[in-house]
């Protein structure tokens, strides 16, 4: 009998945090005890389709070839126990079949224990603003020298990671001012997303904007690109120039400024859950077009995404009885976005990055000067997806860590 | 008097399909009656913001400028006419400020007698296959000779769109087979959509595959990246070799095969609209998780999207009640999706091009022997966005040359 511990039919680490003590069965179910009392129920073709062998998984990729319609008939247990490894060893009919199970890998897909396997990787705190507030702001100032997904890349990465799951909103201080190197130090997280905009945009006014960003007035706070079927889920603004008057950035966390609607206004907060907006940006060449509410909460009524931009509107579709209070609900809305006490707002130095989160956050800006100097910021998109992966990819390596610490 | 129409609020053209004949008011509401004797009404409010003027849009951009809740008061009507030229004036206090509106945008964006302002843009039909059966398939040999946004393109592009957006799939045959050509193809509709595995992926068998799909086994019938929050709208697969036994292609109509199993197994279909199967791409270097139902249905019980590929789920963690009934469900569906009679097959030749919806269409593919020649596609990720821009400035060329044919 072996004394390592089995494969698990993933790339990652899990830590054997408790160990297996008793196992009983019955056709379909397997019962564990664990040593801190903890007890565990697993079904038998969960188990059967989660097993590491190479019957199930493609040991060149780790992804499942199993297919559990072609097997002789619904999997059921014919025998288990626990090694002296500590891993259990179960007995599948009617293929006959033995299999071996890690302890932390079990352990950590606990379902019968779990709580709510989608809660969100960082704790999320909703946040207002007001005079003198600015965003957890960090030296970034190393990054681009670092080894990429290295120990010194991640102590720089990870508390800025956090920020963004939590806060929605991280600034990142002392990066390169050179004009592209937007692309590189994005990169250091995941691919980005390019839109008919660019792989990066050019904020600053220029002489023929197909965007109001595009000029030197203000911009009311907004979401990008609302007109489309998922606008992005994160944007990232880097500074490379900054010596106009005014242009200042304004940041509001939209989520805390939806639940103080929900609070102040149901009937308007409701008004925008459910009314849907039409979203335009029709340009010479383009056409995108998308109807969402403003507002859009999950199936259990937590927010889920803001879609705001004033500028971006086309004309409402609705039925006609909901026109006007749609509009009513609207101008409540848009007059919380002018308190002072939701918004942050800060001077970019060239060499700030700002990364949030664009279907939770509210960004805006005031008017600035053209003529009084240059304001030159460049900018992309990138997926939600990307910064959990990349965060998952950070708990993987503290786990390995802890691993490597405790045997 | 002008007699000249006045400009719209868009870059679209309107053509005047009914002219206005009266105009009525109260203070919040005009009423026309058009020449075909349909009557509209506009509430003030949505005339006022609708506007095309200096004060109400960016005449550089195009996008809104006003702020409603910045206005005096609520918009309200003192006086409306029709003018030599068929456009609408209205006059809005407390502002004082008299507004002109275009016949053909006005009867366009008629929301009191608008049918769903969310209609497809092509109707779409879900559709069976069977023996025989082959993807739509156009000649696109000219393509990447034609002028971009011209006529020829649009005489290539403009079926081809259709049969993705009705269908969710198309055949283009004819296409160059140099390596990394699909760029400049896909660029013909709108810009790529990059993941962890490139701008441009290559399906083929490779030595240290990081997915079944690299492999030479068969891939059961799935959509791609289920992993992600928002899994990419669409995919095209493009063919440079294809000199091997096996490797046939095979794609299902994910929408049709739902609603025969809500037909057939309701309780089934409730059950994968409703549980949240983990799905996980968990590679050395990355790791995507997204949980997420098999089928999701929209507000009114439509099918919204698919989400299904057997070998990135991930281990399931449901309330353990429903681990049974969801394995249940998944049996049940998985047989469906080895009937022939939902699949359509066909063996790709070098030159074809395939595009398809990855939230409704499912496709496969057959094992081959990786040694009896070479098959290598490139494949890339676009968002369905692209498509419907893309297709909306073929309807606009059209209402455009309807508009210069007519006057």
């Amino acid at each position: 009998m072996t004394t390592q511990l089995p494969l698990t039919p993933d790339y990652d680490a899990w830590p054997v945090e408790a160990e297996l003590e008793r196992v009983s069965f019955t056709p379909r179910l397997v019962t564990v005890r664990w040593s801190d009392g903890r007890e565990s129920r697993y079904h038998s073709i969960w188990l059967r389709e989660n097993a590491a062998d190479e019957t199930t998984v493609n040991p060149a990729t780790r992804e499942r070839i199993l297919d559990l319609s072609s097997l002789p008939g619904w999997p059921e247990i014919e025998g288990a126990e626990i090694d002296a490894a500590g891993a259990l060893w179960v007995t599948f009919a009617p293929e006959d079949r033995r299999l071996r199970f890690h302890p932390g890998w079990l352990r950590a897909h606990d379902y019968d224990n779990a709580g709510d396997p989608e809660a969100p990787l960082v704790p999320v705190t909703l946040w207002h603003g007001g005079p003198g507030e600015c965003p957890d702001s960090l030296d970034a100032s190393g990054l681009l020298d670092t080894e990429p997904a290295g120990e010194a890349e991640e102590a720089i990465l990870a508390p800025a990671l956090e920020s963004v799951l939590g806060k929605g909103l991280v600034r990142l201080r002392g990066l390169p001012t050179e004009p592209g190197s937007l692309e590189a130090i994005a990169r250091r997280i995941g691919p980005v997303r390019p839109t008919n905009f660019g792989l990066l945009f050019d904020v600053k006014a220029k002489p023929d904007p197909d965007s109001n960003a595009y000029t030197s007035i203000a911009l009311p706070p907004h979401t990008d690109l609302p007109t489309r079927e998922y606008h992005p889920g994160l944007q990232m603004l880097h500074c490379l120039e900054n010596s106009v008057e005014g242009g200042q950035a304004v940041m509001l966390d939209g989520f805390a400024v939806a639940e103080a609607l929900r609070q102040r206004d149901p009937d308007a907060f409701a008004t925008l859950t459910r009314v849907r907006w039409c979203y335009a940006n029709t340009a010479r060449t383009t056409d995108y077009v998308w109807y969402s509410p403003m507002i859009r909460l999950d199936e259990r009524g937590e927010l889920l995404e803001v879609r705001i931009a004033d500028f971006l509107r086309g004309p409402l579709q609705a039925p006609f009885e909901e026109v006007e209070p749609a509009y009513e609900a609207l101008m409540t809305l848009q007059r919380m976005l002018c308190e002072p006490d939701f918004a942050i707002r800060f001077t970019y130095q060239p060499g700030d990055l700002v990364i949030f989160d664009n279907r939770r956050l509210l960004h805006a800006r005031d008017a600035f000067e053209g003529t009084s100097g240059h304001r030159w910021l460049q900018g992309c998109y990138m997926e939600r997806d990307e910064i959990r992966s990349r965060y998952r990819m950070v708990q993987r390596a503290r786990r390995r860590r802890r691993l490597t610490t405790t045997v």
